[in-house]
């Protein structure tokens, strides 16, 4: 598979794999590695995690499938992110935790649950309001110089986040992780697709399916989209409208990475599959204006 | 009449022309000729066109009239426009079109129907979701060296797009041309404005009078406007309401150059006559206040 | 008291008296010398007025009480604001005047009324969309040369008016003073907070307590923010729910600057008292959640 350039020393696979649901995919440890394997012999090598995923224990699961194939590590790159606290019996309610001593202490947990020495990429989950940034920079500077995380980004960032961490901070960031979808044009009206454009960096995308609206959706916008995309579908000879909505991420100039969610081969595929597409502009705006509801201006 | 200056080597007359509704005048190439030349003898140098105009005729229809006249050309700034591609028998959907290859094509296509050797300023016409940054520049640099296009500019960009863009240009952008009327205030809101004031560039305004409606509008906002701007036209001794808000756009410090669509003289002379007037800062504010339905906080 | 400092030569007090509503507290020239020397005793030396306050009556009635004892300025910091016209017999709709003149013509008008020589801050009270930032910047620079006002800034200013005015002006801005308070998160929304850190100024706060609305507002909105505040005012045992507000300014890594705008020294202190305290993450986000009305996502 194809490979996407974020930094010198940083190349991720074009389709990531993401753990979001892995406790819905009922594997165990052996059928995860045995999945993740069957990912890697299709081409992906890079996997995207969070402190978070299954309420704290995902990369615990991960990490546990890896430890019977150590070997493994060298070939993938592993993402993960914190800075979301769940709420709990002890905290009282859902917040966010961008201190030094929060990043730091959640990548050392990252690492003993992943069985890695090692993160590729940490991204910072949510923008936080609260947010002083010259301890993100002090915790990302310490990680970085004791080899605990290669490079750092964001998630869910907006132009005004992004613009004013970029300003304190002393490494770069080389994603910013967010949703977009024929369905969810948000990121594009906002200014965060232009801006990944202006820093030219590659946005990680997450439900770019949607979380199967785009399948199953009946609200008057997600039939309009749907058929769109079948007719998009028709015209290229692909096989599914699944591959024909990364078709349309891989079409944009900003060079989109898909995250799929999936623990079903088949699924997992179809991002891969559908690299050979390329949309023309009109079917790329046959999708958008559907998603819209009106032509463009 | 006075004129502006939008680059060194890149003067306008203070008010422009545009051929919008050309087809509507029902002029033939004779009497678009001799409108022209009555324009310019009323000192309009300006002449603001778009490849779509009139379902891609108007360019065509101009560059004929002119054909008669050639000494003409030297004496008058053409400005044109390309990227949206319209519906039609063989194009399922509106789109738009910023890739090397359109514009550059576009750009000829112009030239020939303008029969004309250069364009004076060519507009991308609308911010395009897909555009490849890379590509327009490769465009514009190409264009200028060839000659074909002196300057390069946009149209209803917001600042997202904006500042986008002109990280990947090798050229600068010397306007974006927008819509501003006492009607239509969007572009100070979004910030447009101020971006222009930012760049220091003078925006191009089109539909300054919004269509008519400033006179025969009957919302309720649209008659508060209209008595506003009466009260003003009695305090300033205007002609006519339509003086009032060019004065109202040449009073704001942008350096705002409005378009007007007239192929009535009369009405094309109203612009020019206005540019005698500046208002002051109450009698500015009383038709934003008009406008905006209360007082400003 | 803690200070703060907003420029190498500027330091204010942590909290901030100021005069809005001087008219409603009923003080003659003698009480309200005696007040300012109170607040002066607790640690405040920093005063902040508008030209427009009590209609224009406010920065005479301070200077008239300050005339009793001159060698009160020099220990204090006096903060004045120009650019709002109010309506009145005169003036037919209310406006913003950011011209050269009106901006010196105000501070002089300031200096007289508040018999002083110099201002320490001078902001523009009002983004102006008729500004011609080089007026201002004009006005500026002849203030600092003349020594009438030491330092610049604004109000109630977003990014996209702060990033234009920057771009023509010769000397710093060194604040932004804009309402914040747990029932008023618009600044967050917008980017305006984010801009403060981006540009590394410490922004002034106005109605922290949203005008008496924290205490007794009956809307579904503002009772789950109180009720909010009084489980931190439990937890931290703060005395008060105002303590609270205020330490949940004081907890932002901004460097938020809050005015009290009473006239009753109990409540001039409240701010004060919660120097002290300072909010967890989880208290924050109670407050923060409280008042968005969910979870954060």
């Amino acid at each position: 598979m194809e490979t996407i350039k974020l930094a010198d020393d940083l190349e991720f696979s074009r389709v990531v794999l993401g753990f979001w649901r892995l406790l819905d995919w009922g594997m165990d440890r052996n059928e995860l590695l045995r999945f993740v394997e069957k990912c890697m012999d299709l081409g992906i090598t890079t996997f995207d995690h969070a402190d978070i995923y299954g309420n704290y224990t995902v990369e615990s699961l991960f990490g546990e499938a890896m430890l019977q194939k150590p070997s493994l590590r060298e070939k993938m790159e592993i993402v993960t992110k914190c800075d979301i606290v769940y709420a709990s019996e002890m905290v009282r309610v859902k917040y966010y935790d961008t201190s030094e001593e929060y990043i730091v202490s959640q990548v050392e947990r990252s690492l003993r649950e992943l069985r890695t020495d090692y993160i590729d990429l940490l991204l910072l989950h949510r923008p936080d309001p609260l947010m002083n940034p010259e301890e993100v920079n002090r915790a990302f500077v310490k990680l970085k110089k004791d080899g605990k995380v290669r490079h750092f980004g964001v998630s869910n960032y907006k132009p005004q986040d992004y613009r004013m961490l970029e300003v304190y901070l002393e490494v770069p960031l080389v994603t910013n992780q967010v949703e977009v979808s024929p369905l969810q044009l948000e990121n594009f009206e906002n200014g965060t697709i232009n801006l990944c454009m202006e820093k030219k960096i590659h946005p990680m995308i997450w439900s770019p399916l949607a979380g199967g609206r785009i399948f199953s959706g009946d609200s008057e916008k997600e039939q309009r989209v749907k058929k769109a995309l079948e007719v998009v579908r028709d015209d290229i000879g692909a096989d599914s409208i699944a591959q024909v909505v990364f078709a349309w991420l891989y079409s944009h100039p900003a060079g989109m990475i898909p995250i799929t969610g999936s623990g079903i081969l088949d699924y997992v595929s179809e991002p891969i599959s559908a690299l050979k597409y390329r949309l023309t502009r009109e079917q790329w705006f046959m999708i958008w204006t559907a998603s819209i509801g009106h032509k463009v201006p």
